[in-house]
């Protein structure tokens, strides 16, 4: 063991040293930082050269400490009255983003001949946006404050709540058993009870409590308290089998509202330019392109497949995005935004294959879905939403990244 | 794995708690914060609660890059040029401090009827201070940058590099060979031809790159090239058969001369105020109270045996500090400061249990060795060189842990 700790550091040498090219590099030709960065980890992961494994399991607990880190400066960016102002418009993208993919998805696996079962947990893999891909890309471009963000932000949240109720049905479903809807309230009351309770209780303690704690320009105690609190709610909520990922978020709506702020986004940025690119290079290096080669037999079957999963995945959360159609926002960023998936699909299409409902070649293209889905994301976004153009110049390179003062 | 991720992030907020709670009372009582972080690594270790398992690979590998951050912003604080005027003294302490406790643990093994061999690796235990330790209670104290402290480091950095060339030899001997002068003068001239080379040609390269590489005020870059370089040299610095943390430190001294140096310290401090604390942790975690004992008989010969060798530790390290009996600076907290000892002691200790050259009880008297000498450190140490009285109140607190402008 001693001796794996100075191969880590050079791969993650490695890892933070080509996602800084890449993200550099993708900047240079218009696009945002992170499709360099998941390019990076096709480049370093089974694809290519193979040093990245992302099961690998210390590499794996720094990507999701990436993405907890990811959410809560998210979450300080985010003004939860300006979430709660497009709460109406959000819940309908997100019922609609839920409800439409699943039923396209649904509907091709039984008009191919598969059980109903099987329909269903494909239908599951294709409900939950992966929030961090379209949050990280706003934030790239400098748009996290725009409304149409503020709807997608709320609208991933609720559905990334609704997906792990869907999860916890339907793993009971395959593993046999039956649900009653007395089951399904009360997982929905736990998950969104969870964030409603954080919400109202932190609101009034956070504050306090750091007001009470920490002395202004206490900078290294702010930071410290402000990543306990992430962990700490990331915890609570799976505990209370919501998503880590949202804790986090809410962590950094109740910190924004106290006067450490500014003290706190000092902080956690270099802690977020550290843990955030792990991340985004594991995703990539989870792609295996050789799955993609239309050349070998084995793989016609699931790139068919995926292909028709990814036209219900992109169609579904594209009209999703049309739902709410007398808003004046541009509908066509808000559906484009739903449309990347990521792990609650991945957890979904790995439980399908661990109790046989999926054959692999199902769940490869599950796996396809999922990889399609993160990359075309953030080029579309780009194309529909360009770069602010109040914001990304006077700013230093870097800096535009992830923090963005109003 | 999946659901190892959130227990994670709970032991986390459970050794930043209360590694922030006991070292801020350790503050109050006029003691160096470390001293409560190490505290809290023995009521979270086997010793109380038994919730940290300092030997858990991830814990362990985010503790090692606690200690390689540690180095690293020692080194940004060190001055070369100051450090090469101490650099004779800083030799004779480093000589004598390997050579007396090698001699003194030799000696009583040999008066206590123990082979040559085994009173060999015993002495070796005795050599390498671990500089992490004294290094933190000096920034804690706001006294980095007075002449003993730099002494201290010069003389530690040269024994640690001594210790590793003398581990080398003693796990061949330990394992039935022979060593040549030729191997060993071999493995010097690698270890320190590391040092010299990379302090060489980094001097030239790395000012370099960095003005053609990074614009003034990108701190995201800066910091990010600054935790490459100090992974980068950590790793080559093992693989040259040095050891990782003074790659580290050589990474700090080479960054100090940049332009960039305070965009470096503010991106670097909130890392170190996040590894840090866990590398402190988890020594104190690997703390056995329960091997004190003298109520269990088993426990009586090592610590009859961990006696002699915390006086042999103690006594050794403390005349080296007034080895260059001619300077004038403070000579009892030089010799205080070698005092501690930690892995590379350790290591040898490990060896010799592997290697059948130690019986049970004298890996035990080893390990005692090695936590009376870290604990008693940081209390000693203030007591010789009290808070410097000029930096300390005009900071904010936290802000003087680590980062000490001139």
């Amino acid at each position: 063991m001693e001796h794996q700790v100075p191969q880590f550091l050079g791969l993650l040498v490695l890892i933070l040293g080509t996602a800084k090219v890449l993200g550099t590099a993708a900047k240079w030709i218009g696009q945002p930082a992170v499709l360099g960065e998941l390019v990076a980890g096709v480049l370093l992961g089974s694809s290519a050269f193979g040093w990245v494994d992302p099961n690998q399991e210390t590499l794996h607990l720094l990507a999701e400490i990436g993405v907890i880190f990811l959410l809560f400066e998210i979450g300080l960016e985010t003004d939860l009255k300006k979430l709660l102002q497009v709460g109406g418009t959000a819940t309908v993208v997100a019922i609609v983003g839920v409800v439409l993919p699943f039923a396209l998805g649904y509907a091709a696996c039984r008009f191919r001949g598969l059980e109903p079962l099987v329909a269903t947990v494909v239908g599951a893999t294709l409900t939950a946006t992966s929030v961090g891909i379209t949050a990280r890309v706003l934030a790239d471009l400098g748009r996290l404050q725009e409304r149409e963000s503020q709807i997608i932000l709320g609208a991933a949240v609720l559905d990334d709540v609704v997906g792990l109720i869907i999860l916890a049905v339907v793993s009971k479903l395959s593993a046999g058993g039956t649900v009653s809807a007395l089951d399904v309230a009360w997982i929905a009351a736990v998950a969104f009870g969870f964030l409603i309770v954080t919400l109202l209780v932190g609101s009034w303690l956070v504050p306090l409590v750091v007001r009470w704690l920490v002395r202004p320009g206490d900078s290294a105690l702010a930071t410290a308290l402000a990543v306990m609190l992430a962990f700490a709610l990331a915890w609570l909520a799976h505990t209370c089998g919501s998503a880590m990922i949202l804790g986090a978020f809410v962590a950094g709506l109740l910190l924004r509202k106290t006067s450490l702020l500014h003290e706190i986004e000092r902080g956690i940025a270099p802690l977020g330019h550290f843990f955030v690119p792990i991340f985004f290079v594991t995703i990539g290096a989870a792609v295996d392109l050789r799955t993609f080669n239309p050349m070998v037999a084995e793989n016609q079957r699931s790139l068919w497949a995926g292909g028709l999963l990814i036209v219900a995945a992109v169609v579904g959360k594209f009209l999703a995005g049309y739902a709410p159609f007398w808003i004046r926002e541009k509908k066509s960023v808000i559906g484009v935004g739903m449309i990347p998936r990521g792990e609650v699909g991945l957890i979904f299409a790995q439980m399908g294959l661990a109790s046989k409902v999926f054959e692999p070649w199902l769940f490869s293209a599950v796996t396809l879905m999922v990889m399609v889905t993160t990359f075309i994301t953030p080029p579309l976004l780009r194309m529909l939403f360009p770069s602010s153009p109040g914001t990304l110049p006077t700013k230093p390179e870097g800096e535009e990244e992830l923090v963005n003062e109003p």
